[in-house]
């Protein structure tokens, strides 16, 4: 681990181990393979062209994303085929229809006004998906309130530039589950509701639509998704401890760490400072032990990272100031000066933050230096 | 408000109310001269060249930094005398020294280590700081400490390039408090405990220490600054709904509010689906009525910002999605489209995601749009 461009690690540093990439995209890839639906994998997670290509040489062709200016990006990158899985912002109409008009471009809409407000708006042939709440409660159409999902889909069937893909929904009520049996019948309830709402469209003389599907809690832990046409996991990629607590992930599979310099130990406390606070890995949280955490160390001096220390906990993040509260072994092999791996509570949030990072390859003494825009064609 | 500017606004944008910021800083350093103390604000808070000249015009020559890059871009702005008041970072030693080749460069070390090192490595005359914990237990050595205090400031002395500034303390306990009475209470504590290790030094031949106290609640709070030589708080430029919750503030005097666009609305729970999630407000949580929420609605529609709601908030965030929950008459004026303005419970973090905002004046109908770098000489 201790290679050449580790030691010129000056700062917080994002660290994306590509071999536990490659792994967690083709488990997920068998899995969608096994089960004959559309992978179309979530990119907010990495928000990278570098690691959007790993996905294009297994085969991928379509991708979601949160925001217009990602779907601008990865267009830019070379993708065709994008899905925008955030309510159509109408105040970004013109930046939709100019994307619109290179790829092929699917929009969310969860209400008539939005449907509307569409219909009159696109100059382009845009796709659209019906957003469905089944159980998260933040954007999306009450999947049982039937009469809406008609309306809507028939409002954006009926205009010339639109095209109705289907239905789909995002059951992050999953990350709220005390374990993994909970977020599994979780995920099966939304799926149950998801093609609930599908018979009903059916029955109401609308074929031919789609479900789409996509929390990674649900993508991992569901084994069957007859029914379902195409599923858009994001977090797997890298997953992180909230992840690994839910019971969704094995701690080595987790495929990000902040490195992280040590800038004072308190041995009273057996606490070591470290550069690295809540700019870097956001102010998620994780209960362990009845406590709040915000990261955990990733491995002991020397070890890749992936074994995880629960008894090295990074308790508290100021901007940029974290405390690590550890047990007295871990503790007496740190110096300040050294860098310390911490995975974060939730890797989508601290790439955000970090907004590049370092590849590396566990075992090997490979380490690259990746900024948000390489890899863009 | 409603500027040809802000209708422009597309996506999550930080306003940055002049006029407030020019009245916060009055305040202040209305304070500072009646304290006859050195005003050595913190810019991690605005991280802006422009706001920056402000204060520079308003006399102000001395600030704090908490990073060696925020060290090196308001260097290149034309400041003189910057302290980076976080514990030095070995890694960083070649930017440091750089640094101090060019500016009156003033860092922190909080152990003999750190002393050591610092004393092999300087290249240039740096200033030291001898960093003291007076209760928020991160970085520092302990106020009691005595002899640690001592040896590590007398090492310092000893290093022919170091020259001990004095001791200094972030008192960010005060933060914590249950109210405005027990955050002065701290504050004062601090205060004492800094005046006891001075004197503790000052029999035992040191003399010329000076002390440097920072939190915006105690700087805020207390009247009586007797024995500090300078203060450095930082967030009382902009101030957020924790100093307002702390009863350091007004809501009149928040001087920066997210401008988020409206992308949906759940007439049932009467909630506001916002684009404007944990990457822009981070996901600092305030507890108001027992709940946590990660915002404040800032002024109904065409008003100006500073009429707090305390019945419209932000009741969840995910990565670009905030629900916004609101009472009946509030939820009828805004529809999908409009752009909504939400305080933010930590202005520091929002300012860090935001990296630019738009300037506007209370009640004018200005507004500048501001990149982080705009304003560097």
């Amino acid at each position: 681990m201790e290679t050449a461009l580790l030691d010129q690690v000056r700062r917080p540093a994002l660290l994306v181990d590509l071999q536990k990439v490659c792994a967690n995209i083709t488990a997920m890839r068998a899995k969608v393979e096994h089960n004959q639906v559309l992978f179309r994998p979530h990119f907010k997670t990495h928000q990278s062209a570098r690691i959007g290509k790993i996905y294009w040489e297994m085969g991928v062709r379509a991708i979601t994303v949160s925001s217009v200016q990602m779907a601008e990006y990865f267009a830019a990158a070379g993708w065709k085929d994008i899905l925008i899985a955030f309510p159509l912002n109408w105040r970004e109409m013109d930046a939709v229809n100019a994307l619109a008009e290179k790829i092929n471009l699917a929009v969310l809409v969860d209400c008539m006004e939005s449907a509307q407000f569409l219909a009159l708006h696109a100059r382009e042939e845009i796709g659209v998906w019906v957003k469905i709440d089944t159980g998260l409660r933040r954007a999306g159409i009450w999947w049982e309130d039937s009469r809406s999902i008609e309306e809507v889909a028939k409002k954006i069937i009926a205009s010339p530039r639109l095209t109705l893909k289907g239905i789909l929904t995002h059951a992050g009520q999953t990350y709220h589950a005390e374990c993994a049996k909970t977020a599994k019948e979780m995920a099966f309830a939304s799926k149950q509701a998801m093609l609930s709402a599908k018979e009903y469209l059916r029955k109401r003389g609308l074929t031919n639509i789609q479900v789409s599907i996509g929390d990674t809690p649900g993508c991992r832990l569901l084994d069957d998704f007859a029914g379902v046409d195409e599923i858009r996991p994001g977090n797997f990629v890298f997953y992180d401890l909230e992840q690994w607590q839910l019971g969704v992930c094995q701690p080595q599979e987790i495929a990000v760490a902040l490195a992280c310099p040590i800038v004072s130990r308190n041995r009273d406390r057996r606490e070591l400072i470290i550069y690295g606070g809540a700019i870097h890995f956001s102010k998620e949280t994780l209960s362990v032990r009845g406590q709040p955490i915000f990261g955990m160390v990733a491995g002991k001096r020397n070890e890749p990272f992936g074994v995880l220390h629960p008894d090295c906990v990074l308790r508290s993040t100021t901007q940029e100031h974290g405390v690590l509260a550890m047990s007295e072994e871990p503790f007496a092999q740190y110096q300040i000066g050294d860098l310390i791996q911490v995975f974060p509570v939730h890797s989508c949030l601290a790439v955000q933050a970090l907004g590049e990072y370092i590849e590396i390859r566990s075992g090997e003494h490979i380490a690259t230096m990746v900024t948000k825009k390489d890899g863009c064609t």
